[in-house]
């Protein structure tokens, strides 16, 4: 029998991803992936989930496979609390919604801030999976002005801010550019968003993997009373356990508690338990450094490819932590075309274009680094440098 | 500082839930509850998940603790296709969607059928949880007319059918009622719905669980090609690792991948493999029994008990199967404040009220059965009863 189905605006608005289709080669042995946002599985503490996994079903197996609470499991509220408070945002347990990763986290956010046509103030670039939750619900996106440092907050004037129903920042780390915002910026984000009343929703999945010296304060220690905070385990832990929270003050965190409440009940009850079985014991504090180090390795080995291999003419800032280097090439060259130049030759990375809101620089690409074997890096970045090479030359060919 | 949270329609539409709120004593160990919608821990496989997270995390620890594929584990995915092929709905493996428990299935449905004001076609009562998930996408609910046997398909004439967006049913033991819609019903519904070109949402935790005999054949296997199907292994396994699962033809289940990958990147790829660990050698065709005679001898005891205990002037249908007693008190009775009255003798049900999306009938309730220890339901029911005695004879005092 025919059915006929008629999607909603929103289903008809979303359009399949070409640069996904194209990427799903990559996952062939032979080529050499710059393109991954995947955290390393050789830091994937497995011993140790095995044993926590086998405590929580000896211990507590009927709560973990039963039906929780929608907030979370309190112990698990109650760490991500003591940790943010530690980092200096006085956090309490009541304000931390564990989420089904920090992606759900945007979903909520959307559900309970978006109408149709709102305008939400997004960075130039910014997180393509948050365009896509936020885009489900219509919004208007405002690019904020950015530089190599992130957010231009002399930029942010009155006209930018009216009016948003918030701010959706990635000070540390940033996927895709690798930027982290300096402190006196933070300090005037805070200071002149709180001023036009627009709450800042700060994303932060790559806040503790700096590669050396301290941490900045978090945008949510400025204003622990007012601003949104997103946390994430899936790149300290493990991403396939989904395991992510918000921290909302009140009325909103009533909001999105209810929104998940509709939306999936609860993030599942065993994993809860097991990633607090992990961590309960200050594990991270030995664990994260690890990664810190084997990331800080493998982006030491990208750099001194790109400053062998790349033309002159490309451009690039030298990442404090995270997952990423962002490169920006002369104008015209058009980095989805060269994405299949290079998939040609079994090299992979993301285009950027996605990555922007507004006015795409089709001229901009993202490197990953962190699950490229350390002896491929080097003969990839070889491929890749020659291939913008030849464009270049082209360029000028052409000019 | 100060910050101002202008909170979308449809959040400042969500309302808090008093019931919920009431039934939050019910966790008292002191209280009868009857309320309850969790399966009952006494069958969960606790030992045999213990070795299925075991083997996964030896045999595939990287995969299962990775980001894996939005649509699901593929292994999973073919499990329920041959699943729902061997129930008699030929389903191919690429229909299917692994969701974060069947509740997100009905969220990524809203997402992608429901605009603001969208005819949305639901039972009379029907499942809670649907109703606030499609509520968050703004439709426009318009109940169809139901029996003691669940829809009344001859009353879906063209004006009801016209323009619906889809149909939502729960054939098998509804929540909350506990019907089984009858199999010339099932026909005559698909028929109906396709010549309508409207379609089939079909949502099926408790299909499994009829306590005697042979299962219908689902309305998906009147329209394989065509319809919506939603499964859950939260009542044949375990609720707490939240896995479900939506079947839906092209294109719309294109659109659900892509509201997913917006929704949460994937369901958690190690409960996945966890729980494909535990069924791919065929478990549950030994387990679910097990579950059905359980819940059959509760509902005997349920039975016997409101057969002695309830006054003449209350109604109810036997179930079946499932988990669920709907019980009509005469009208003018208001269950919401009876609820009050038996919680003050530590007894719990849920009122009927919320279940409805137009024209709440109040004097109706629900009673769960299967988490209930034994020897307490005679007693719980013998104090319920009572109650309702008492409202109906001040009613009559007041006639």
């Amino acid at each position: 029998m025919t059915t006929h189905i008629t999607l909603s605006k929103r289903a008809l608005a979303l359009t399949s991803s070409a640069i996904r289709e194209i990427l799903k080669v990559t996952e062939r042995p032979e080529v050499v992936s710059f393109a991954g946002g995947l955290p390393s599985p050789a830091t994937f503490p497995v011993e140790r989930m095995r044993e926590a996994s086998n405590r929580v079903l000896t211990d507590a197996p009927h709560a973990a496979l039963q039906y929780g609470p929608t907030e979370g499991f309190l112990p698990l509220r109650e760490w991500v609390a003591a940790h943010l408070t530690r980092n200096g945002a006085e956090v309490s347990p009541g304000r931390v919604l564990i989420t089904t990763g920090s992606q759900q986290g945007l979903d909520l956010l959307g559900k309970a801030l978006i109408d149709e046509g709102s305008k939400v103030l997004v960075e130039t670039p910014s997180y393509l999976g948050a365009l896509q939750a936020f885009s489900l619900f219509q919004p208007n996106f405002v690019p904020m002005a950015s530089d190599g440092q992130g957010i231009q907050t002399d930029a942010l004037d009155a006209d930018t801010l009216d009016g948003a129903r918030f701010m959706y920042c990635l000070p540390n780390f940033q996927n895709p550019t690798g930027r982290r915002l300096p402190l006196e910026r933070r300090k005037a984000l805070v200071e002149r968003a709180a001023g036009a009343g627009v709450p800042v929703v700060e994303d932060d999945p790559y806040g503790e993997l700096y590669y050396s010296g301290a941490p900045l304060p978090s945008l949510l220690s400025f204003n622990p009373e007012g601003g949104v905070y997103m946390g994430s385990f899936s790149k300290v832990l493990a991403p396939g356990l989904r395991l992510g929270y918000v921290v909302a003050p009140e009325p909103l965190f009533a909001k999105l508690v209810q929104a998940k409440q509709a939306s999936d009940l609860h993030t599942p009850s065993f994993s809860q338990r097991m990633v607090h079985a992990v961590i309960q014991d200050g594990f991270l504090d030995q664990h994260i450094p690890v990664i810190r180090d084997l990331y800080a390795r493998q982006c030491a080995l990208m750099m001194a490819a790109l400053e062998k291999h790349f033309p002159a003419e490309a451009k690039w800032d030298r990442p404090e932590g995270g997952m990423f280097i962002w490169v920006t090439l002369p104008e015209g060259i058009d980095t989805g075309e060269l994405l299949l130049k290079a998939i040609a030759q079994n090299v992979a990375f993301v285009p950027g274009a996605p990555f922007f809101a507004g006015n795409p620089m089709r001229n901009t690409l993202r490197l990953s680094f962190v699950t490229v074997p350390a002896e491929k890096i080097d003969a990839g970045m070889e491929v890749l440098g020659n291939l913008v090479k030849a464009e270049i030359a082209a360029l000028q060919v052409a000019a």
